[in-house]
C-alpha cells in the first residue's frame, strides 16, 4: 500500500529531531478535509490550536509517567441500539442488565449524539479508514463469497498506529472482505484472531430447515424456524471459513470451524485472546492497539448466562448480558495490570438494531433501524473511559462520528503524520472533547450515506446515496424531503414545519460543497467480478 | 359525604386504645379491592403483613423523632412525558435541562413503570380517590362551563388525611369540576390557591385571531395562530374564573383574573404559596399534606427563564426549565426548615405529552400520546424522595399506578381507617416498595381505561372503556387486539407474535373477574344536565 513520503521520512529520523519535526508538522501537513470541516477550521482554528497544545502537554506528561504512549482498546459492538444499555434507558427495563458498561459510563464519557454508518461493513470501513465508506468503494454489507473488500491502498488505523510503534491486534468479526488481501493481518494488524463475516448466516447454513436454538443449546429460547426452498439451497453452498488466526503478512490458519454452538461461547474466547494480547504487550513494554469487534448481537446464539432481571427466554438478552460480563473482564484486566490510566477504552456500536431479527434483536428508543438513516439506524451508544484523562460521569450531547476515532486515536498515538493527505479524511480529531468535555466537539454536522441496492442512482458512482444530513439540530432527509428539529423531536416524528425551512439554504450549500470535494477527490470504484469462491 | 362508621368511632377514642385498635384494624377492616389484587393478597398476604409491621415500626420511630406524622408534598405535573426530564433521557438533549428533578432522582426513587390515567381530569380523580375514574362517574377531561365534577360522596385523600389531623393545602390546577361543591375547599382542603381548569384554553379566549406569544411576552417563540370562525365565537362566551383562594368549606374569593401573561409567572406564585403553607404548618407543629398541581406544560405560556442548554425559542422548554427551578425552591425550603427527613416528596406527571400541541408540548420515548393507552400516554415519570426512609439512587421497574398514592399516603399518615370500605379502592399500599426498594411493589397489573366520546359503548355505563391491560410484561389492547411484550418491546412496535398468545387465557380471566367486581360495586353514573353556567 502507498504511504505518505513524509511519514516514512520522519520514521527514519532520530527521536529528538522527530519530535521537533512532528510539532512543526501541524502546520506543514494539512489533511484533506470536507468543506464543512474546513469552514469550522477557518472559524475556530486558533482556539483549536491552543486546545491541542494543552492536550499535547497532558499527553507528554502521561507518556513520561508510563514511559510509553497510551494504549488503545476499541470495542466495536454489533447492532446494539441507543436504548439497550442501562445507561441509555435499557438494561433491566429491557430484561438485560449491563452493570459493567453502566459503570464504564459512570467512570467516563457517555456520548448522547454518537453516529455511525447505518450498517455493519460501512461502519467498520469508517473506523478503519477515517473516511465515509462511499469514498473507499466499500459501502455495502458483504456476504460470504463476495470478491470485494477493503483495498490495500486504504490506510487503516492499524497501519497508522504501526508507524508509531504500536503493537496491533484484531479480534472478532472482521467483515471487511474475505480474500487474503482483505484480511486483518494484511491490513496493519500484527496479530489477529477472527471470524471473517457476519455470524447471522449460520442458522441458514447449518440447518436449513427448522433450526431451533433449543435443540442446539439446551436452552428454552424462542426457536427460529428457517425453511429454505430446495431450489435455493445451492446459493448457500459456499465453503465458509471458521475461526482464523494469523500473524502480520502471513496467511491465516483456520483453527476451528464455527457453528451455532461455538458462537455461544466465541465472544468469551475472543475476550481471553484480547486480554492475553494486552498482557503480552504490556509485559513487553510496547503500547498496544487492540481492536475487538464482538459478535453479540448479530448472531443467533443463546449463551448460558444468568443475571438478576435477565429475560431468560430471550436469547438476545442473554447475549447482551454475556457481552457485559466480558466487558467486565476486560476492564478488570486493565485494572490488574495497573494500566487503566494509560489506556483509552472506547466502546461503540456499529449501527442500530436489526429490526428483521425481532424478537432476537436489539432496541433503540429512536425511530428507525439498522440500514436506515433515521436516528435509530445511525445514532448509536458510545462510551469512552480513561481514568485521569477523561473526567467521570460526563454525558456530552456533542456530535461525534465513528470516523472521528480514526483521527483522534492517530493523534493520541502521536501518529498524525501517518494519516494520508492525498484523500479526504472525514474523521475529526476529538481529543479536545475527551480531555475538556462537553462543548468541545469539532463537528456540528454529519453526512449520512445509505446503501441502495441499485447502482448509479447517485451521480458519484457507488451504490450508496447521500440520504440525510445533520446540521446542528436540524436533520434533513434528502430522498423524502423530511426535515426535523432533533432537539424538539429526537424521534423524528413531526416532519416539515415551516419554522425549520430556513435550514434548507445552508443545507443546500453543504451539499454543493460536499459534492465539489468529491469531484476533486473522486470516490474509489471497485470493479467487482462475479461473486465467487473464498480465497 | 358519607364516612365509614368505624373511622369516626376510632377518631373519638383516646390515643393508646386507638393505637391498639389501629393495629388490629388490619384484620378487621378489609378494603374492597379488585380481583387481581385479591389474588395477590391471598398469595403474599403473610409476607406483606411482616413487611408492614417493619414499616410501621420505622414510621413510629420517625414520628417519635419529629414529634409528628410525616409531611406529604405531592407535586402533580402536567403533560410531562416519559423522556423529558434529564433522568429519563431528556433534559439537555431536549433543550430543557432539569437539574433539580434529576438531583431529586439521584437522592430518591425514580420509577421506571409508573402509570397514570391517559388524561388530565381522570388522573386527578385517581389520585384524589384511589379509584379508577370510571368508578366515580368522572372519567372525562372537563371543559369550562361543564356542570360535572367530583361528587361529594367520593372520599378524597385530603379528607382522609384531615381525619388523621393533617393540615391540607391545594395549589394550582384543580380540574375536578368548577361548581362550588366540586371545588377543593369543599373536598377536604383547609386552604386552596388555585385555577379551576386547563390553562390551555386561554389563547382561544384571549385572542381568537392571531394570538402570538411574541407580542404577549416579548419572547421570540414560535407564534400560535388561532383563527376561530365567527359562528363559533359564542361557544367561548362563558365567564372564566381566574385565580381562586379559599378556606375550608367557605366560598372562594376570586383574587385576580388569569391571562396568558399571568400564566408566565403563575407557577412561580403558586410555589411561593406552597412554601408559605408548608412553613406555617411546620411552625404550628402540624403535619401537612400539600398538593401542588402545576400548570406547566399544559399552558401556552412562555416564561422568561434562562439556563445552559436551553432551547430558548421553544416555549415548552422554557416552561419545563421554569418548573424545575420552582422544584429547586421547594426542595430548598424543606431543607431550610430541617424537615426533609420527615417529608415524603412525590413528583409525578398526570399523563403523557399532548401531541396536538406540538411543537409546544412535551415528549416521550414511548409510543403514543396523552388520551391514548399506549405506553406514551400512560407510563409517566415519577420520583419519590424521602431522605433516610427512601434509599438514594433507586430506579425500580416495579409497576405503580397513580391510585396507589392514595392508599400509600393514607397508610403513611396513619389514616388507613379513614379509607372507605364500601366501594372498590384500586390504589395499593406501596409503602413497602418505598422502604424496601425494587421488587416490593404490590401489583403486577394495571387496567387502562380510555375516554370514548360516544356513550354506552361499554356495558358498564360511563363513556370510558377498558382499553388495555398490563399483566406482568404483557400488554393487551382490547379494542385492537394488539398484544406486546413490554420487556422486549417497550415502545409497542411489534404486536401479536404467537409466543405471547398464551397470555390471552389469564388476561381473559382478569377481565371477567374485573367485570364481576364492577357488577357487585357498580360504577357511579353522574347524570349531566346540559352544559351551562359557572356557579
Amino acid at each position: 500500500m502507498s504511504k505518505k513520503r513524509q511519514s516514512t521520512f520522519l520514521a527514519n529520523l532520530p527521536g529528538s529531531i522527530l519530535l521537533i519535526c512532528f510539532l512543526c508538522s501541524f502546520e506543514v501537513q494539512a489533511l484533506q478535509v470536507d468543506a464543512a470541516q474546513k469552514a469550522l477550521r477557518e472559524k475556530f482554528g486558533s482556539e483549536w490550536a491552543t486546545q491541542d497544545a494543552a492536550v499535547d502537554k497532558q499527553l507528554r506528561s502521561l507518556t513520561a509517567r508510563f514511559e510509553r504512549r497510551p494504549n488503545i482498546l476499541v470495542i466495536l459492538a454489533d447492532d446494539i441500539g441507543w436504548g439497550e444499555l442501562g445507561s441509555y434507558g435499557g438494561g433491566k427495563l429491557k430484561g438485560a442488565p449491563t452493570p459493567a458498561l453502566d459503570q464504564m459510563a459512570d467512570e467516563g464519557m457517555r456520548f448522547l449524539s454518537h453516529y455511525t454508518e447505518p450498517s455493519c461493513t460501512p461502519t467498520r470501513v469508517a473506523l478503519m479508514t477515517g473516511r465515509h465508506p462511499v469514498r473507499t468503494g466499500l459501502d455495502e454489507v458483504l456476504f460470504p463469497g463476495q470478491v470485494k473488500g477493503l483495498v490495500a491502498d486504504e490506510v487503516t488505523l492499524a497501519e497508522v498506529l504501526s508507524e508509531a510503534g504500536y503493537a496491533t491486534g484484531m479480534f472478532g468479526k472482521w467483515h471487511l472482505g474475505e480474500l487474503q488481501e482483505h484480511q486483518p493481518q494484511y491490513q496493519g494488524f500484527d496479530y489477529a484472531y477472527y471470524n471473517l463475516y457476519n455470524g447471522a448466516i449460520w442458522p441458514w447454513r447449518e440447518n436449513a430447515t427448522h433450526y431451533d436454538t433449543e435443540n442446539d443449546t439446551g436452552i428454552t429460547g424462542p426457536p427460529y424456524f428457517i425453511d429454505i426452498p430446495e431450489a435455493y439451497e445451492e446459493t448457500f453452498d459456499i465453503p465458509l471459513h471458521g475461526i482464523m488466526r494469523a500473524k502480520r503478512n502471513t496467511p491465516a490458519e483456520e483453527i476451528d470451524p464455527l457453528s451455532l454452538s461455538r458462537f455461544n461461547t466465541f465472544d468469551n474466547e475472543l475476550t481471553d485472546e484480547v486480554i492475553a494480547f494486552m498482557r503480552d504487550q504490556h509485559e513487553a513494554g510496547i503500547p498496544f492497539f487492540a481492536y475487538f469487534a464482538t459478535n453479540t448481537q448479530q448472531v443467533f446464539s443463546c449463551p448460558d448466562v444468568d443475571s438478576p432481571y435477565l429475560d431468560k427466554s430471550n436469547c438476545q438478552a442473554r447475549q447482551l448480558v454475556q457481552h457485559d460480563k466480558n466487558m467486565a473482564r476486560l476492564f478488570e484486566s486493565l485494572d490488574n495490570m495497573g494500566i487503566d490510566e494509560n489506556t483509552l477504552v472506547l466502546w461503540i456500536s456499529d449501527n442500530g438494531p436489526m429490526n428483521k431479527f425481532y424478537p432476537s434483536t436489539g432496541f433503540s428508543w429512536l425511530r428507525g433501524y439498522k440500514s436506515e438513516v433515521y436516528e435509530g439506524g445511525v445514532r448509536t451508544p458510545g462510551i469512552a473511559k480513561w481514568p485521569g484523562s477523561i473526567a467521570p460521569g460526563q454525558t456530552p450531547i456533542d456530535i461525534v462520528h465513528v470516523s472521528d476515532w480514526y483521527t483522534t486515536i492517530a493523534n493520541l498515538a502521536g501518529a498524525k503524520a501517518a494519516i494520508p493527505d492525498d484523500r479526504v479524511i472525514d474523521g475529526v480529531d476529538q481529543r479536545s472533547l475527551l480531555f475538556n468535555g462537553e462543548g468541545y466537539s469539532r463537528r456540528d454536522y454529519v453526512f449520512f450515506y445509505r446503501y441502495i441496492a441499485y447502482k448509479n442512482l447517485s451521480s458519484t458512482g457507488p451504490a450508496s446515496m447521500l440520504s440525510a444530513i445533520r446540521m446542528g439540530d436540524i436533520k434533513f432527509h434528502l430522498q423524502s424531503g423530511e426535515i426535523y428539529n432533533l432537539l424538539r423531536d429526537p424521534v423524528e416524528s413531526h416532519p416539515g414545519r415551516r419554522e425549520y425551512l430556513w435550514a434548507m439554504q445552508p443545507i443546500r450549500r453543504m451539499i454543493w460543497e460536499h459534492r465539489a470535494m468529491m469531484k476533486k477527490y473522486p470516490n474509489r470504484v471497485i470493479e467487482e467480478t462475479a461473486g465467487g469462491k473464498v480465497d
